[in-house]
């Protein structure tokens, strides 16, 4: 079995740290972190584990892979020495703060034949897999249309906003789902509490499809929304993390146009038929992530979010960044 | 007491028909639609009321003033007939297809001495005035953002898109609780359906005191939603329509930045309070705007959405559809 | 076409002289109430009606068939002179206010050959008709126990408890699923605002099939619940009448037990499969129902809710009340 | 600080050493279960921990205290010889299978000067406590009645039915809430898959000052529910754990009777006032509870679910029990 490091226990480490001792496919041997409380609280919890606050003391231990989970601005350099060691790398997303380094570690990883992935977790959960599958069936039908909504009353990021942030999810997801890259993107937001760090955005993007999808994101919103609603031709869906149970409805929905009538008026059709909420696989989808980045070590498979894919959801928000309007805004 | 003229029975007409004939404040007594079917459907329902066939008829009948709820394009030449002839005038939302029209309509109302009134239906709802109590009274402190959703399956207009249908509604809410014009704009969206009619469309302004407000409005939506999110920088609130009693509930919540730390990290303090459904007044929007109309005319005052107020409505559904993006999208 | 007269015009008469105009089966030629305020409010509105003061002057107009709509201890002695005089009868629920009468009301129907037909609107609602078909299709399995909640803030009734006010919807619904008599029943309730009225109780029933039933009436309850439960050894069904579009929902969810193992322990198998909103006829249970009388009329057959239905609902509720616990209880 | 061991390590236990693992205020260093793997995990997870195969070896451990969540029928003699030997006692609800032997328990304790505590996990969250809080300041004027549904489908419990495993909560909520015993109880229920076992009961409680009391329990339902509505003369509370974020909803509603007009009709005034949701303590209830144990232990106060408290809970089940109708019923 092959050893792994953690760097990085901030907010996010210690879930990965929680699901990598419980692991049986991998040995959680080592972590490291700046701060030496939060190495000690992570060598308390799981003594097996070495402790380090020395990235390249870590990386020259028995790691085979190693997983980063420290500030996006790190990420690049990070994965890089790891890679340049001949380690296996996952970096939590993104997997750069830039496209080009984004793809720079991709093709160094290629050079060196090891495995890189982004953690793009919402990829590895049932539900989403749920609609990847509808989708790629064709029961929904052609896409016309996918509306995100992800708001809720914090957690700030102190090195990045909130579309680096939060709408990074719903982009691997778009891209996931759709198989496509956009053709146009654009971003307006507004900058709430800290100088030109939106807090609350919305990103439209056009696929060569038609596709049209939208993505809601805030740290200001009163109530918590994880809703996504894909709009088909033949069924409609709405994905709604919050729900405890029923994840999926399956809208056997729709509307169709006939011809018009001598007088000239279009004629609708409306289909109602029934809602199916599919049960869902029982997966913690952190778990199923790493499982399948030992798994791509192991098989020498790419991952599903390897480096290709996570320089593509970094370029997706690049490109709707980059078209921000009203840039010019006050700022508190 | 008044007597009461009213124009075009299609969808909407009927309902204004029923609120006519329960009103103690005016009488109902002519009703006109080049559909002699529905003519007769409303004579029947309510003997007490003419039937015509011809506007000119109507408005050359008893009638002091007419409603008008007939296609959106032919709003601005029924307006202005029937104030040419010197009859107060109520049209349904919006107040005329360009917001050109719109002032010529308000002037000429002015010119004559009539009361002209847009039928924004929701500025009467006691909801949306609660909303309005609210932010008036700065009890929500600056308003930061806010969201809308108004989506749902169908019901498709002949002759105009999901814009100036279902956004004019957002629209006529966000000037009225904000008081200010937006300075910017844009909109994008996706004919699904009908060659050059959105179907789905997303809004977008922002104003002069730096709040940014987003629309969502779709014919395309398995689930209906009439989902408004108000942000504040001392309280939040979630106005949500398809709640059969706690539409509206006030979080009092919110997030404050303190000065960065020593480490140059930001802190953040989150406020947790109470979420509170106010009680609402039972009353029927569409009832309180007739009665509203009724008053104006009677006491000659302009009413709250007068022509002013819907001619702004117009003009910013015109000024974001003049910075419609990806205009040129392939339609079905 | 047959004629109709409605008898009572107070809180539920409004809503049935509505159904009876706007039906094409039937005339609605003549109503009737004590109040000469609701009289004359009904034929305002409905000019073709003819209203009476007296009941005897109503049955001796040229009606063929009445609905009776009075308070609950009216509904023998009105039924009784409507049948004598050969005329056909529907009785608003409960059918009487003893199973004594309500089968005499039944024997004399039957002798002098007219329709009788108990008012149990639910019965001919599009989700109680379609949890009907999934019980008698089997696929369920065994119904283990029905659970009701049927609460909301008011409506008191002048001359009855809210036991037979709201269980009796209940219990029509139970009887007509289940297709049996219970063999026990009882009562438990409180009389919190009126001396011996219960605002608030509990039923339960058990059927001959081992099928256990509970019914939460309430007029003190801040929330209006209308949810029913119905537990099957294959599948489970909720029905909240309360939702605006998925009223029903098909657990396809169970439990199984096993022999027990070496230890002793038993062992249990869950199923989780999807659940199902079946998409439901847009009907008005009440306009169905009145179809339905219409129907049995010029057929000859007995109605669904005919009136050894309504006998064996009255039945239940006495067998129930006869069994009140804590009767003695102090009131207020 | 004190010691700590651990008695039972099946479903619940592992939920009890993690937080007696997180406590500042005692120190977990022992742990016991028959079964071995189940002590191995435990000692894994936690190595600072010793385990135990027998009791014994346990109780002459250097331990102060024990924690007792083992089966039911294990409680009193687990708990008996652990005073005996002079230790702080913790017992799982229900605190013993009988009444009689929970107050011999008691009366052990006091003799021995020892805290015994049973552990109602609920009567610590914070929305439980604020319930308390409203009833007790008389905010919600006269409890005229509560209902509560606790239901979901699993987990079956090996040796009790669902009356002692889930409705034993409910009780001692009510108990908590009201402050008083009930006067008089019954209960029925179905036993669906194991003989003389129910699965699903519906529990009824009366109170001296009046107060009423339904409880139903179901490990056979198909979706979870978690709810309690208190409904008192001034102000209702609907408390559904079930809520991420608004547990409580106090309703300022009500229904006040005025004395007969002349007609001898009753007249009654409808209060609808806001509805508000307070916002609560983010605290574990788990982990207050046993600070609370600790607590007590070191100031020698009795716990507020003492053994007192915990035998009136065994014995209103057993009143209510003891009126089991339809005992008799057939088993599959």
């Amino acid at each position: 079995m092959i050893n792994v490091g953690l760097i990085g226990l901030g907010y996010w480490g210690p879930n990965l740290a929680r699901v990598l001792s419980a692991s049986d496919h991998c040995n959680f041997t080592a972590c490291c972190d700046l701060d030496a409380d939060r190495v000690q609280t992570i060598t308390r919890r799981y003594p097996a584990v070495r402790g380090f606050n020395d990235v390249d003391a870590l990386l020259n231990s028995d790691v085979d892979a190693v997983l980063i989970a420290t500030n996006i601005s790190s990420h690049y350099e990070l994965a890089r020495r790891a890679l340049a060691l001949h380690k296996h790398v996952f970096v939590e997303k993104p997997l750069a703060d830039s496209s080009t380094k984004a793809d720079m570690l991709t093709r160094l990883a290629r050079d060196v034949g090891r495995t890189l992935m982004a953690g793009h977790t919402f990829i590895y959960s049932p539900a989403v897999i749920k609609v990847k599958e509808l989708i790629d069936s064709g029961q929904l039908g052609e896409v016309r249309y996918i509306s995100i909504s992800r708001v809720n009353l914090g957690l700030y990021q102190q090195d990045v906003d909130v579309v680096w942030d939060l709408s990074v999810h719903d982009v691997s997801i778009l891209l996931y789902w759709l198989d496509e890259y956009p053709v146009q993107a654009h971003c307006f937001g507004r900058s709430c509490l800290r100088n030109e760090k939106y807090d609350v955005a919305f990103l439209g993007f056009r696929f060569p499809s038609g596709t049209l999808a939208q993505c809601e994101v805030s740290w200001l919103a009163p109530q918590k929304m994880r809703r996504t609603c894909v709009v088909g031709s033949e069924k409609m869906v709405v994905y709604d993390d919050m729900e405890p149970s029923e994840k999926i409805k399956i809208y056997e929905r729709g509307v169709t146009l006939r011809p018009p009538s001598d007088f000239g008026e279009f004629q609708l059709t409306y289909r109602m038929g029934d809602v199916i909420s599919p049960n869902l696989a029982n997966v913690e989808p952190l778990a199923a992530e790493i499982d399948h980045f030992i798994q791509c070590i192991e098989s020498g498979k790419p991952p599903i979010t390897d480096g290709v894919f996570g320089s593509k959801v970094v370029g997706a928000i690049e490109m709707a960044v980059a078209e921000r309007h009203w840039y010019e805004e006050v700022t508190v």
